[in-house]
């Protein structure tokens, strides 16, 4: 916890402070000191400072001196302001007490109204508003929130008398219990925090206050603040402060209510008031969803002056702070009071079209507008998403774990998934949680839910890792595995009934909806908005693609070239893969040249569509790298196959003597770690047929799109190089074959021969290697894997949510690039490479080329290009961008 | 190629060269120039230089300008000197070529005598010499040898025409052939020559001298010449001198003869003349072995005054070298002539031995001693060896491609290897060549022998790799894999036939010989020696040691402490298995600790009796490192019994149901790279308890100890640290234990907790690693692994051994540590560890601590200490010794 620069003064005025303070009084608290200081109707109130709740986890929980006698005076201040007087049977003070952190948190702090209320207040209350009944449910409803956030009393317990209270009432509402019936409830509601905590609910406002403080600032670290940040990215180390305001109450009779609103529309970012309004109500009724509130616009019809002077308001708050506002108001007997602005959290689309509207309006240039959205964001783009036209109610929600949505029919186990897979069916795996036993079930499944863990639990990190919707710690769901149930409230589901997940927003719809593919080219606002990316950016933004189609498709997304085309791909067709096994089974170098021979009229094919696609645009194209036995049928299928023969038609039958020889061969090839074995350019010079069939498909297919006129730019790859004589003798043979063929053509082509740095070795004695090499792409998948020791398809599937759950890690590294070991790494690799080969093109084509804060960082090492899958080629653009104009780093 | 700073002159008389040249002499040329000049008889002569080889390649096999004319005068000047006149019919001029590198390397290179012979000179000869049948057998010989050398003639040709001689005339004996047949015979090699060559016998003297050079310099880059570099490490840009010397003739009479001796005993260093001697004989009889030499001291009955000047010379020669001595001289008709002197190779104990001799006769100092022994020759020392008593006859011999001795019955191929080693039998597995197909065969083989390839060939590297004895490329062998014979010479032995190979000497004897294993302690004299090596060296010396007797063993060897005791072995012993299979397979946390509790005794019997063994020294123990699946039974194993089980007994079968479960977990721990997944210390943080049994069990062990009054030194390692936070952990968790322990047991303990560097991100972010660590040890075996990307179980049996003889890899890396790569890592892991814990301690416990070039690279790192398994304590000793005098680098 760092506690540094501990200014003296722990309170601050709403008078007294302003948008700046952001740090030092949370976003809420900096919001209304703006908008008293700016003049616009803000109940009176004060701010506790972030660094007075630094101090008290610093100090054990204990509130650090002078505190407490500079929360006396501002509430004496406060007094004299309102002319109420806190804990006073005559126009006693009442003030909410709440949370607000740098950045908003939406829900996962605690916030406690109408404080100052107990058996006397309450009655001065009733008198001065002639309305026991609201007096009393006001009550009832500081007691249950005292109750559960400070003494910590299940909400259950009080919801459960209000349902009996409307039973014996014969209602159904709320709005139906009368004062009496509150009145009593009170009561029981004071004995439930009695007897359900370790003391009782305090009647003393003071004690009442500073226990509300204290419970604010544990609220920090709260289970589900904490997974939230971790989700986030955001540091333990903020702090929240509290605010504290005097009560306004939107639930004191028609010409009152409550209302949220977006001075635009944060779905499509539509120019236009966005929100709800519910009158007569507290904030709290419009979250807990009691009842249907109004659109925001029809509060012009029913208060005309409050809706005109809110419509200004926003407009100038707006203005004010130069972006669209998250607003909450409430209004008070028909007096407008505005109790928070915030920059409003928006879909990405919004996030774009928000922005380009912004620099049209002038109110923001290009460079600003280009820090206004995630490049993370515009993933969401590029995902299925429900079709908006559809009609549902969310039965739950839990944590967007993994984004995009997924319809499928439920099953509660992992086994299951794979056969119903196997009988074509979609289905979505709903576990409680997942483990690294449920793998295979989540790789066959459309989407995964689940009813426990966080941001960083097995099941959202494994599902990221595959690029799979994920709804996580969903804790409605009543699981049970046994009955094959699964309970939503009051609804039961079965093993088979249609579920839809939103892993974007979290939300669980208990049918089939239909969804929508990601749109199949960029819409013309965001082109317009990636352009402004591209006029500032200097690194170039490449794809990889292994087929025409994919290489058209990043074109479309704006790839100025192709990073990484993997070959291996190509060997695994359905007609090539026999002939693939029948060059990896070859007894003799002849029979192998055969079998090479069949595969050069595929390559070359495959060369000639993805170099025609390209056409103007360099093409990388990667050869073979896998190990070989990927090619073959696995040991343990075979290793149950043979077994029954032997068993079944015995060792003499044909069938078995034909398997059994498969058998021997896979095992001979079979690897204890095949990550670490003969592949990459070892496969190129242990069998150097292989590398020349495919250089040569390259260059013939080259060759002949050039004779047809087209501009070709062939680069051929080298992978996994770890000295500098691999690549001095690879890039010896592939140039012997490119330069062969180029000349039986007669035509004058250009191209270059590089390689792939994904080895700690290869960074380490990169300047060697660079003398051999035209060009340079990390490889960081790889080099993540060997950095850190961590096998890629056995780690994320089994201890990296571990080490993500305990903080071992930041970050998963194959997600986001690890700056101090890989990036370490990669800058010796750079200083090497370059120092020995002034002027050396350098790019990535591992994952990491389309995250942003990675991206970020290849902006700072000078890279050339980064090179990522199509879809995530407009983060690429926007990212670089943003690191350009040093908007992230 | 390098050939930098030409001298203009090519060619040096040897009373113009000295020691001091033999760069450019090589070191027969500059033995000859030395002896020369120092006056002791050696028949007049010249050398070209070793620079007139290199332009000789770099100018595509011509000679450099000039250097046909310096022999030509070179030539006129020895005829001068001898009187005799170079292909004149009186008194002709005849002379050897001879090769000579700037180190020795026997038999690798030609050499040519007799040179100056032709049809008509022979005449001359005879008439001088009085003896025609000498005439014509030396002309025979020069022109078999000139043939083979020059004209690539296979030498069985002419040994055929011999051998059919031999028949006609009834005789065995070559002695028995009079001048007549070989006369005959003459003409019948010269026919044999141009029927097998391009070109005919030259008649004419200075073609060929012309010819013999230029196939000297070509015998620079013969196979089996390179091959010997290889192995030996030397590089192949020296080049070789060429010596032309006047012919003397050791077989004149019995008054001629021609000799080999060692100023000492080269096998036990005594201090005697020790050689053999051939009366009546040419130097190449000798090698040949066609008549039984006698003792070099029986020279001193037969020609007293010879042996009398020779045994002067022999004495002066060795001061004047100040080292051991090899001659070869020759009489002819009772005069001396020295033609060699080169400085002995030695076995490892006369190397020592000699070494201590030398410092003893004031003749070096101890400095000088220590750099006379090759510290990993020691090797030879703690290998099983033929027991010196045992009277054989070597059949032939190979390659000494992996040292120690083993005698086995004969099998042909690996599953025989295999099944034979199961029915209780040694076998010696014989193979033309190995391929990865055969490294089963090679697991259960005592040997290898091989017919085919070098030091870098698969069956070489990968017997080194497994310590296993074997010799390669023995050319003799007729290997019949089929009829399962194997043909030595004219003897044919059969699979189950005993054979002894010395993977030490290369020898392969056809019987099975008595063998002695290494010592079981220190010899007095190595103690002695190794003591010298002690007072100057900075770097400790540690042992890797799992068990009391290992460790006692290694105390013995002079190890200072236990760098790496590995505990998984004390998990796999037959007892224990169960229990830890039982641990692994555990549903829940309470079964597991059940299990542990199990395991803690027997851990902490093991812990007690290691640092009982080691008290007064630190032993660091390594907590759990390997994947848990290692200690289940294997996958392909039980894919088999359960599909036997599901087909036999069927799936209701209670053996089947249990024999499936267990299947089932085994593939859930299953791991595509187990090198790369849930292992190291993420096994102590996934699973803490293990960890905390183990940390328990060496507490309770050392304070047990303690009690009783023992100095005992425990070092606690975590494995596999790879961030700051994995340290900071597992640091934190086992010092809670440890200190827990200590303060039950009331004793005050002495501790450290450190971690293995074994990770490039280890090393890359160590500073960070430090401030939580006590210590570091280089884990350099994993470190190579993922620094390359290489599996060494994978590597050194497949593509390695090609990647060594393509010279991609200079070395294999997991014998030789890689400076650039792995070196630098381990440069910057010291840098930022020691400059974030100043004085932390840092050692090596991977294999390479034992490698003396390894052993210099840490010492110039300046790490604390080398730990390496027992018998190579010697080796690191004496590696670090001459390391800290700068004997090498």
């Amino acid at each position: 916890m760092i506690v540094s620069k501990v200014s003296t003064r722990f309170v601050y005025f709403f008078d007294e402070g302003d948008a700046s303070m952001r740090d030092l009084l949370g976003g809420k608290g900096a919001g209304l000191a703006e908008m008293t200081r700016a003049g616009f109707p803000v109940p009176p109130g004060f701010t506790i400072t972030t660094e007075a709740c630094l101090c008290f986890y610093a100090g054990d929980s204990v509130f650090p001196p002078g505190l407490q006698e500079e929360v006396a005076a501002a509430m004496d201040r406060l007094e004299a302001e309102t002319g109420k007087t806190f804990g006073a049977n005559s126009n006693p003070l009442l003030v909410s007490v709440r949370s607000g952190a740098r950045v908003s948190m939406p829900g996962m702090m605690d916030t406690i109204l109408n404080l100052g209320l107990n058996d006397e207040t309450v009655k001065s209350l009733a008198d001065l508003t002639g309305n026991e009944r609201f007096a009393w449910d006001a009550y009832r409803r500081f007691i249950m929130m005292f109750a559960h956030v400070v003494l910590g009393v299940p909400k259950e317990k009080f919801e459960d008398r209000i349902k009996d209270c409307k039973r014996r009432l014969g209602t159904q509402s709320d709005a139906q219990i009368d004062a009496e019936s509150w009145k009593e409830l009170t009561r029981e509601f004071k004995a439930i925090a009695r007897n359900h905590s370790a003391r009782a609910f305090p009647q003393d406002v003071r004690e009442q206050l500073d226990l509300a403080i204290r419970a604010v600032f544990d609220s920090w670290n709260s289970k589900r603040a904490i997974d939230y940040r971790r989700f986030n990215k955001l540091p333990d180390d903020w702090g929240t402060a509290v605010s504290i305001v005097e009560m306004v109450f939107g639930n004191m009779g028609d010409d009152s209510g409550t209302g949220v609103a977006f001075t635009r529309d944060p779905n499509t970012g539509e120019r236009a008031l966005f929100g709800e309004y519910l009158r007569n109500a507290q904030g709290e009724d419009v979250v807990a969803g009691i009842r249907t509130p109004e659109k925001i616009s029809d509060l012009q019809q029913s208060q005309p002056q409050v809706y005109a002077q809110f419509a200004q308001i926003a407009s100038k708050l707006e203005h004010h702070y130069r972006d669209v506002q998250d607003l909450e108001f409430t209004v008070e007997r028909g007096k407008l009071y505005m109790l928070q602005t915030r920059s409003a959290k928006r879909s990405a689309e919004a996030a774009v079209r928000i922005a380009l509207d912004l620099v049209t309006e002038g109110i923001i240039d290009k460079k600003e507008a280009l820090g206004r959205v995630s490049a993370a964001s515009l993933d969401q783009l590029f995902h299925a998403r429900i079709n908006p036209r559809e009609q549902f109610e969310t039965a739950c929600k839990g944590l967007n774990a993994s984004p995009g949505a997924a319809s499928g029919q439920i099953v509660f186990d992992a086994d299951a998934a794979v056969e119903w897979k196997e009988q074509g069916k979609q289905t979505i795996l709903v576990r409680v949680e997942t483990t690294p036993d449920d793998v295979h079930g989540m790789i066959a499944a459309r989407g995964i839910l689940t009813a426990k863990g966080g941001a960083t639990s097995h099941a959202a990190v494994v599902a990221r890792g595959m690029g799979k919707p994920c709804v996580a710690g969903c804790e409605a769901l009543q699981i049970d595995r046994r009955a094959k149930t699964l309970g939503i409230g009051d609804r039961t589901l079965h093993e088979g009934d249609w579920i839809t997940i939103d892993g974007g927003t979290g939300k669980v719809i208990a049918k089939k909806l239909q969804l929508i593919d990601p749109p199949s080219e960029l819409p013309s606002w965001l082109s317009k908005f990636l352009g402004w990316a591209d006029e500032v950016r200097s690194l170039e933004v490449w794809a990889n693609a292994d087929t025409p189609q994919d290489a058209r498709k990043a074109r479309e997304l704006g790839a100025a070239g192709i990073g990484l085309c993997r070959t291996e791909h190509m060997f695994m067709q359905r007609e090539r893969l026999p002939i693939v096994q029948e060059m990896i089974l070859a007894d003799t170098p002849r029979a192998r040249a055969d079998a090479l021979a069949q595969l050069l009229p595929f390559q070359r094919e495959d060369f000639q569509g993805i170099l025609e696609a390209m056409q103007g645009l360099p093409v990388t194209i990667r050869l073979l790298d896998p190990p070989l036995h990927e090619f073959l049928p696995s040991l343990e299928t075979l290793l149950v196959e043979v077994t029954e023969l032997r068993l079944q038609k015995g060792v003499e039958s044909i069938a078995f003597k034909e398997r059994n020889a498969v058998l021997r061969r896979v095992q001979q090839l079979h690897e204890q770690n095949p990550m670490l074995g003969l592949r990459v350019c070892r496969l190129g010079i242990v069998y150097p047929e292989i590398y020349a069939m495919q250089v040569r498909g390259i260059f013939e297919a080259a060759c002949k799109l050039k004779a047809q006129g087209l501009d070709v730019r062939p680069l051929v790859m080298i992978p996994g190089v770890g000295t500098e004589e691999e690549m001095q003798q690879t890039f010896a043979a592939a140039r012997a074959v490119a330069d062969e063929v180029v000349t039986e053509s007669g035509c004058a082509l250009e191209y270059e021969i590089g390689t792939m740095i994904e080895l700690p070795r290869a960074c380490l004695v990169a300047g060697r290697i660079a003398e051999h090499a035209q060009f340079f792409s990390f490889g960081t998948n790889d080099l993540t894997q060997t950095t850190y020791g961590y096998s890629r398809d056995d780690a994320e599937a089994s201890f990296i949510p571990h080490y993500l759950e305990k903080r071992i890690l930041k970050d998963d590294p194959f997600q986001v690039l690890d700056r101090a070991g890989v990036g370490a790494l990669m800058r010796t690799a750079v200083d090497l490479g370059r120092s020995a080969h002034p002027g050396l093109k350098i790019g990535i084509c591992g994952e990491h080329g389309g995250e942003p804060s990675s991206v970020a960082f290849c902006h700072a090492l000078a890279l050339n290009y980064v090179s990522c899958s199509p879809y995530r080629v407009p983060i690429a653009r926007l990212a670089a961008a943003q690191a350009a104009l040093g908007l992230i780093t």
